[in-house]
C-alpha cells in the first residue's frame, strides 16, 4: 500500500500541534492543572487523536519536552575539566529551575515515580545520553590526567549529577539547586590525582 | 467548654484507623491505584472523616509514613565516621528499597513534586530532622580530624545523601540505589584531611 501523502502531512501537523499546546499549556499553568481535554481543545484536535500515539499525558509532555531539547546533548570540551563541568551543570540548573522546560520536567518525573513505562522512555530519550555525553568527556580527563583512573567514570558522573537532582526533587528550593554548580570542587577534591595534591 | 473524653478516644481511633488502612494499602497496591475512597471504605469511617483531618491523599500517607518511621533519626556514632556512613546509608537504602514505606514515599514524592505544601511537610517532618542528625555526626568527625574542616558539613550531607535520591529518583534501578553505599569512600576521598592523603 503506498502511504497517501496528503494524509502523512495532515498527521505531521496534528502531532506538532499536540506538542506545542501540550508544551505551552504545562509551561504556563503547570502540569498537575493541564488535561488532555485542554491539550486537545488548544491543538483543535479530538481526544481520541493524543490516545492514537501517546498513552498517557506524562507521555506527551515527555515527548514535547524532548522536541524542545533536540537531540544535542554535546558536553563542552575546553580541555579543562573543571571549568567545563561547571559549565555544564551551570547550564542544566538553569535549564531545570528557570528555564522553559522547568514545569515539563518536574511534572513527567512527579508522574514517572508511579509509572515505570514513562521513567524508561525518560531515561532512554533524555538521561541515558546526557550520560554518555559526560561519561565521554570524563574519560578524556582521565587520559589526559585530570582525574584519576581508579575511580570508574559512572561513578564520577554520578557523584557530579546527583546533587542537583537531589537538590531540585527534595525541594531544597531554587538557590540550592543553582548552587549545585559548586560542588563541583568538592566532588573534585576527591577526584583529582594524589600526585597533584601537594 | 470540657472536651469530651469518649469522643477524644472515637477520634484517636478513627485517626489511627485511616492511617493504618492508609498505610497497608499504599504498600500493598502501590500510591497510584489507592483512592480516598478505599482508604475510608477499610478504615470503616466516612469520606469526610478523612477531609476534616488531611486535605490530600499525599497528606495522609505522609502521616502514615511519619508514624512508621517514628521519630528516631539517630545517627550511629562508633567513632569511626567512614563506618558509620556506611552503616546509615545501607539502611537508608534498604528502608527506600524493600522497605515498608518503600511505596509510600516514592507516592509522596511523586505528588510532591507538584504541591508545594505536601514537599514542605515532607522536609519539616523527615528529611531536616535527618539532615540535622547526619550534621551532627560529621560535626563531631570534622572535630575529631576524620573530616576536613574547609568543607561546611551541609555541603557534606548533600555529597553523602545525593546519590542515593538521585538513583532512585531517576530510576537507575534497585541494584544501585543500593550501592550508593559503596560511594562513601569515592566522597570521603575528598573529604578526609589531605594530611592522610600521604
Amino acid at each position: 500500500m503506498t502511504p497517501d501523502p496528503k494524509s502523512e502531512r495532515r498527521s505531521e501537523r496534528a502531532r506538532r500541534a499536540i506538542l506545542d499546546a501540550a508544551f505551552d499549556l504545562v509551561s504556563r499553568k503547570g502540569f498537575a492543572k493541564v488535561t488532555i481535554e485542554a491539550i486537545a481543545a488548544q491543538a483543535g484536535v479530538g481526544k481520541p487523536t493524543i490516545y492514537r500515539w501517546w498513552r498517557s499525558k506524562g507521555a506527551v509532555v515527555l515527548e514535547a519536552m524532548n522536541e524542545e531539547l533536540g537531540d544535542d546533548f554535546a558536553f563542552p570540551d575546553t580541555g579543562d575539566i573543571a571549568a567545563d563541568l561547571t559549565t555544564q551543570i551551570t547550564a542544566v540548573t538553569q535549564r531545570l529551575i528557570t528555564g522553559r522546560i522547568s514545569e515539563a520536567f518536574k511534572g513527567v518525573m512527579g508522574e514517572a515515580q508511579n509509572d515505570p513505562a514513562l521513567m524508561k522512555a525518560f531515561r532512554e530519550t533524555i538521561l541515558e545520553p546526557s550520560i554518555a555525553e559526560c561519561r565521554a568527556r570524563l574519560d578524556s580527563a582521565v587520559a589526559a590526567g585530570q582525574l584519576r583512573s581508579d575511580v570508574p567514570t559512572d561513578v564520577m558522573v554520578d557523584l557530579f549529577y546527583a546533587p542537583i537532582h537531589y537538590r531540585h526533587f527534595l525541594g531544597f528550593g531554587d538557590d540550592a539547586v543553582r548552587r549545585s554548580a559548586d560542588l563541583v570542587q568538592d566532588v573534585l577534591l576527591g577526584l583529582q590525582p594524589r600526585s597533584d595534591a601537594g
